[in-house]
């Protein structure tokens, strides 16, 4: 901030704690400077989705307090305008406010109610700070307290922030499934406890992969109907003191209107008011996802290792230069961003988890930090998905020969023939493939086991891959 | 375990690792032995109810191995009544084996085998270790994988105990809900950020507490529903190898019958064998209830303390003597037992999070270590649901004069006045409230701002605590 | 970015994945692109120390090499000065890198060593791109490897950290060390499981929080010693492949004054490279120190409650005002900024955690989340004990005659005279005040048990609140 | 519990919630029988390393008030040897007291109170509940509290429990170190993000195993000192409210001598009575050691993956048979144990993390959590690492031959040639053995690039896993 010389680059702003000089342009009222100092800790901002909420739920209370008869049209008509101003500009995304607040967000929206307030006067052509005309909390926070505005706007930016989520999801599964397809008849080695086992196609493999996504997908589009139930009109601790059903009706039906989503005011708004539950349930069910996405991440990396001293069944796309050691090393660093993203939502619903747990009475004073935590996972992992699917799902390739002679060469194989030999015949086949260094298929024939035809058939994809037991044309 | 000093006190066991001397009269094999060896780290064991349930799927398996003509009846009959007996008796709380076991419960699966076995031997008059009239694996295990017999074990163990759980819950909330009615006209503080705020009932605090446990119970009850996909029949890694699609649908059946349970085989085995996200959903709902019970638990400590320096607006029922030092200390210890259980389904639910993802291609190795934190927190929870209902939430009293005290004296009672008397009137009354040290009511009958009836009725319960204005009688 | 129209408005780049357009006059290579569009899913840059301490490393690299005849004068004069103003700008903090990435700090390495390059090109008088002359891997990077030049200088941003942050623990120790000076004889109500127990001084609870703080310096301060031990010459996978033992002691000294910590080369730098307990070690004891901050913080907001409805043993400064619906609502938003960063230690403690215990084999690819973690844990937990002391610790004002009319009301008071009274008779004047609603004195002076004298000499702060039993002139 | 018919079979304890039949003959009074019914939760009970150190307090304390005068000879000497007997008996492991109560240890304290009581009652011929001989409280518990007894006798019990695990590590590393010399000569493939990277020796791939191990080792080494102060002697909230200084100085000495720990008093026992941030620092190094812990036998199961489809380089012990299904397959389940232990240690950690968190005012309640968590885990851990040392770790081999063949087919080997050849020309080599699918090492023969000898000298292990760049005899 430049410095200030004369006493004309100020105006003078009072609150409860006393008086404060604010750069006489600044948007920004006492609240907001107070609450920048108090809590400059560290290198992370509100929400801009957190914001954008609050002021669509001005521009509700607004319109609400004016069909009430309890702003003139001229004050409502600065106050929608300043939203609308504020919403298309790229303030929400440089707003200096510290995402590690106390207070229950009462900072954040005061800081709104300053900004809003100020746009609205400038609007007005008033003087920045003139809140005779059009007051903070008078005006723009008539009707509500943080209490109301602060739990239904996280429920908006939860709601704004799952769609796309679910949507990019959708199309994870899609991809996947695509390779699922492409990879059908590709046999290969099953691993339990990383050792062989027996055989699978690649392209299950990527069927398991699918479906875990598919649940995923599911629980989370499920959730949103729980998170649209809002207190907004319960005031200080949801009991709607010195509000109306009247006020509480109309400005549930606004809201819809102007965010598009179907909210409704709760049954329990006292409930909602202190209870945050439902966030910690939305926070576990991305972290249920975010155990599915690591597995799904540490097994290409698994898969893609080598390229010759690992399984190297798989081969990911390049993305970057790995080394500046080695010509040619290529890591498989999406995968590792997965991974690291699987952390980061697995910690933050820890975070959510304490934070809501340790609410008190009739609020929880750490909404401030599940806020931060849940919409940044939502973000993150939205927009890690993207480029999960771009740069790494989509251009997988199988190493189809590879994954055929590590089949051929391992003893998987032998289980299969179980039914057809017997335990006793295979384990002594298994034995003799090891110690003798020769593939189980060359044994097979050379004793005249099974004919060539039997034993191919026996060991088609489909046929090693799916429950049955062949018939065989023979009398053993 | 004590010493045999004879050769004939032995019998001789075999497996691919070598022999072991095993006590002739011991119901335990090779494996059950190695297990008990191999895993003795903790003062934990296999949970019962897996246990049992692994059991009854041995029985689906007999009965459909029969069925199949894989298994005769002779063997299939002494299964089944060794099954029942090991039910009946008290056996499944003795069994000795870690739960903190590697293998991805092979264990489990092989010492039930065994014992089965051997039970089995017993009941049709052949000496134990005995094999080759019932064998564990070729008879009890016939079909089955431990990798498809242990993850529909747990979804069985998990259904079982959440039935009683949920019912429990459903009693907790309606002890609430008594609570509610019975303290509905008690007027209190209401307290944000334990500041004192606006006036509530404590009826409505314990309504706010019902809701949440209301939503805790349907969490739980709608997840059933996704805990009946099965892979029983996809035997090691899903594909279902070396079984057929006739024994696949035909043990399911056998189970829903022996189990009562509504199970039926998954779409995609592969996929269940792997994956284990569906316990961290379930773990993550219950973590979502320990974060309401804590804030039930931890707001009742407060609204308790005291009892002369504390807010003391409730009494808990005194359940055992606080202290040795001074006469008459009561702690409130059940809460405190529920701050703990919170803590622990907390941290039970990053176990299982992170074994969870862990999990490596075709399957899961660390699905023991979720079994046993899943089960445990699941029968922890009911039982001190029971507890907390018996000898806590029904026995509290209010202390209703102190409750009406309490907001008299404090400000709280400010904000009801201001659609009255203005914000600005109200400020200066309550000012000279804290100065002078009188009551408000006394300031506003001093200066006839209201009359006492007026006022009586702007105070009452109901108006204080509700949305809506009064319309006074008067022309200020 | 805007829109470049123009061919010659861009140079091309190239790596072993193919060729990319770089605006002509853009300081980042290919790399540093891949990496920028590879990486792009939070709000979260890669911290500055971290980067500052990378490029310390890139000097120490460059003289070296210079002295070892591997670079010539012009090259690493260009490089020191590129370090230096890279340095002296305010380049670190907009550097447009996500924190979230994969690769093990690859990135990270590669973008800096462009960002050298191309600056040290510029200062040459060379165009940028043009690497023949001056080339981010063969001579900025020279000897280095990303796998020993990036513990390194996590290692140094943590040293960096860690010493404003100790200094800071030892001021907010110092501060609650003032206040157990200024409250020594305010006589209270000591609470245990907050009933009411004891009497102790605001003092002493004031010395027991001074004493945690200690521990919690001191154990960082000792930390500090393990952290010197570096692998910078260990090159890929701590073998030093392609090193010499001179480069290795040569770069640690050069370091060692360029950054003014003593650090010198591990013993065993193949450990250092894979290993990353040591800032589990760090992190767990921010944890530990997480957890005293949160009890005072949490006891502060407890000792504050009221002003009527609470506690109120003391008055914590007002720092904002807490509502638009109650006039002078001030709440505790200081200590619940503490709270919530407390759940930030805790829960970024989870993440290094769960990071490092990912590592496989030579190398810990997770190595960005940990630094994201632990360096932004660092500089805000300083940040807000700097807040914590000014705006909380140091302007907390105790309201000594509630504090003593709690105690002089409650039995705590009762126990301090069981040694003169015995503790039956003690018992029963305990309960003859609570049923009497008379206090304890009044009851002892009534019925001439003790006189004015011993009682108010047994009632002295010190003969309440430390050990030892006072010898009163009387034959009782 | 048998149904027992006679009044005369029970005799009455009272407490000042009311009275209670006690079987005639239960050591148990009335302050157990209600624990036991409170907390009845869950299949855990209080570890017997905890009832043991308060034992050995009460001891000391009994010694104590006798040498003072307040408790006589024949008391005296009954407590001791009551304490004495349950010492020696198998009690302590079979003490019915669920781990998860409320109340801060009291009920874990009132219950040995009683237990002590009824024995000493019993050796003195006296009935047992005829407390007027020799009182639970007054005598047993004489001068002492739970709130200075508890978190003694936790200390004493992680000292005596931190001993074992400390050698049973040494000797982990001692187990490590002979693998690393053993291994010392067998090259093999380095990777890094599980890609080909550069090699090195399974002896050093040991060494930072071992080296890892070490530091865990020392961390808890180091702090058994900081365990040593303790608040005995401070009661109910530590000011030492009705002890004395002598009391305090005599009972810390007994102490010493009784339990062989160096223990003294803290100088702020107010302080160590209410924090415990202690605990969490011990929690928070095994935490780091369960770091290293997973990260060794995750990449032993990743070396022994295969046997042929993995990257097999060693063997680990076969310790029990690993299906049914596939004759001879073996699972890597002690390393799968000790990733279990790791999550383990995690997650309690954290419950230790919260628990200390949740301390309020001069008292933690949730002492008991953090005494189950953190008494087990060092339990677990150290049987746990006696196990890994005996049935993992010593009997691994290495599958040398296959070691090398991976590095001579994998490009690790083209680095060490970089000196030798230049970048290019390796870079070229190293495509063309991609290509032609050849040896580097036949190429570079084949090119007559380098001699036989030359080439064998640089690929000596020494030579490739070492810095320093060889002189070579040539002129290019």
């Amino acid at each position: 901030m430049s410095k200030l010389s004369n006493e004309s680059d100020y105006r003078l702003e009072m609150d409860s704690i006393g008086s404060r000089k604010i750069p006489v342009d600044s948007y920004y009222g006492i609240n907001s400077v107070r609450a920048q100092e108090n809590f400059k800790i560290s290198r992370s901002r509100v929400h801009p989705e957190l914001l954008k909420a609050i002021i669509i739920i001005k521009q509700a209370a607004a319109i609400t307090n004016f069909e009430l008869g309890l702003l003139n049209e001229s004050k409502q008509e600065a106050i929608l305008a300043a939203c609308q101003q504020i919403i298309e500009s790229k303030l929400l995304e440089e707003i200096d406010l510290d995402a590690y607040q106390g207070g229950a967000g009462t900072s954040t929206n005061m800081m709104l109610n300053e900004l809003i307030a100020n746009y609205a006067l400038e609007i007005s052509g008033k003087q920045k700070g003139d809140y005779k005309f059009i007051h903070p909390n008078d005006d723009v926070n008539r009707g509500q307290s943080t209490n109301d505005v602060y739990p239904t706007a996280l429920r908006m930016a939860v709601l704004n922030l799952l769609a796309p989520l679910t949507e990019t999801l959708a199309e994870l599964q899609q991809a996947l499934q695509e390779k699922e397809k492409e990879f059908a008849n590709i046999i290969k080695l099953g691993r339990t406890q990383l050792q062989d086992a027996v055989p699978i196609t690649l392209g299950q493999e990527f069927s398991a992969y699918a479906e875990a996504i598919n649940r995923d997908r599911w629980r989370l589009y499920k959730i949103t109907d729980r998170l649209k139930n809002i207190n907004l009109g319960g005031t200080a601790v949801g009991t709607g003191l010195n509000t109306s059903h009247n006020y509480i009706f109309k400005i549930a039906k606004h809201l819809r209107h102007l965010s598009g989503l179907s909210l409704s005011h709760a049954e329990n708004m006292i409930d909602i008011t202190q209870n945050m539950d439902i966030f910690v349930e939305v926070s576990g069910l991305l972290k249920a996802s975010a155990v599915n996405l690591n597995k799904i991440a540490s097994d290409l990396r698994l898969l893609a290792s080598g390229p010759q001293g690992g399984l190297a069944e798989i081969k990911l796309p390049a993305v970057q230069a790995g080394s500046s050691i080695m010509p040619g090393k290529v890591n498989p660093v999406i995968c590792e961003m997965i991974n690291q993203l699987s952390i980061e939502i697995i910690c933050s619903d820890q975070a959510i988890t304490l934070a809501a747990r340790d609410g008190q009475l009739e609020l929880n004073a750490f909404g401030p930090l599940i806020a931060h935590k849940l919409l940044n996972m939502l973000e993150m992992m939205q927009q890690a998905m993207r480029i999960f699917i771009d740069k790494c799902i989509t251009g997988i390739e199988a190493n189809q020969d590879h994954c055929r002679n590590l089949v051929n060469h391992s003893l998987a194989f032998v289980t299969c023939l179980v039914p057809y030999l017997g335990y006793e015949k295979a384990s002594q086949l298994a034995k003799q493939s090891l110690t003798e260094d020769k593939s189980l298929k060359e044994l097979i024939l050379a004793d005249n086991i099974l004919s060539e035809e039997e034993l191919s058939q026996i060991l088609k994809a489909e046929q090693m891959t799916t429950p049955g037991i062949l018939k065989l044309n023979k009398n053993n």
